[in-house]
């Protein structure tokens, strides 16, 4: 029998999305680097799993986001940093697709984030990575291109707050459960898709290069 | 055996609520009156269900906002008004917890609201009502009491935007599934709760004075 956390995408609950965690990416939007890290909620129907197309809204500018997504394991809530790693079941390589638009039009109002970032397809995933493939998750390469061209291309020893923190940061105020996936910021290089591109992104092992996930769609 | 939806605290995988659709609290709150509705994503680990305590983290005032809850039960996307009533399986009593100065900061810094709403025990819920029992759901007195005395006291039908009109709007830019919760915003007397208080809420249909649900929590 396959775990929630291996069908993760069909039996999960929740994304929790951290925000500006890649320094060269906060830079690029002109935002304010944060302090603590902090969060937005993806609905798991957004996910897009093996291939397919982004449906872009009309009227709608989507940006892609490519970002390391941990699977949470055991759940729990207040996990301290130093016992994060046993909450841990995998991971996952997704793209935070965002209406950026309608992002910036939220955010000059004031309103939440949820429907720019919620979409239907707005959250591609490639299949599951366990936990036991990957060496070290802060140093992991990612990339994304379009049509062939490099885009992003980042590594995870980036992040401003590691995985450790996140998770403590976000079971300080809301319960992880298994299947749960957290996904951990971008680094630079968003910006728009538009139909009939094609999208290709990789994660893989920066000292081994092994490849760790594929991830196709349009 | 329970459907999902009967069962959706437990199974359902998330809430979706409405936010500033009852004139009097968009008011109460000096907020702008939405052209057309809006809503963020609270995690499905925030229901308090059967009574308890609801937590109140340090240095948070938490907010009272009573809702109705609408059950989904049959899924679906780009769902019409005309066909939304065959996808809603029943209703709830719901209490939209909000850390309303955590909230009031996010808002200045155009971040989003998640953590602010997404505490665990920040939805405090009833147990579920089927929609037979229901003869009309924009016509029914919610109300909530904090030691006896009322503090909101309001009428569904004094919503900005009707149910069928809620479920267009959610259903055109993510998909709902069965045991998805949606909250219907909440009337004027919004306020925080403290420590001890005991706080009663109750849901009846304006017509015939029958008592549809009641929650209690401390
Ligand atoms: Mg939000
Ligand atoms: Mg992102
Ligand atoms: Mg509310």
């Amino acid at each position: 029998m396959t775990s929630i956390a291996a069908s993760f995408v069909r039996n999960g609950k929740k994304i929790v999305a951290i925000g500006r965690n890649y320094v060269d990416h906060v830079k690029e939007l002109n935002n304010a680097i944060p302090k603590e890290p902090f969060f937005f909620l993806k609905p798991t129907t957004s996910y897009l799993h093996s291939g397919g197309s982004v449906e872009i809204p009309k009227g709608i500018i989507a940006h892609h986001e490519i970002e390391l997504g941990v699977v949470i394991g055991r759940g729990g809530r207040d996990i301290s940093q130093a016992n994060s790693g046993a909450h841990i079941a995998g991971y996952a390589l997704a793209v935070d697709m965002t209406a950026r638009n309608l992002q910036d039009e939220v955010k000059k109002k004031s309103l939440p984030w949820s429907a720019a970032k919620g979409f239907d397809t707005f959250t591609p995933i490639s299949s599951f990575i366990p936990k036991s493939e990957v060496t070290d998750p802060q140093n992991l390469n990612l990339w994304l291109k379009i049509n062939g061209e490099f885009k992003q291309n980042g590594n995870t020893s980036h992040m401003m707050f590691p995985i450790p923190r996140l998770i403590e940061h976000v079971s300080s105020i809301m319960t992880l459960e298994e299947g749960d996936l957290l996904l951990t910021g971008t680094p630079s290089g968003v910006g728009p898709i538009s139909p009939g591109d094609t999208i290709e992104c990789g994660l893989s092992d920066a000292s081994t290069q092994k490849e760790l996930a594929k991830l196709q769609f349009r």
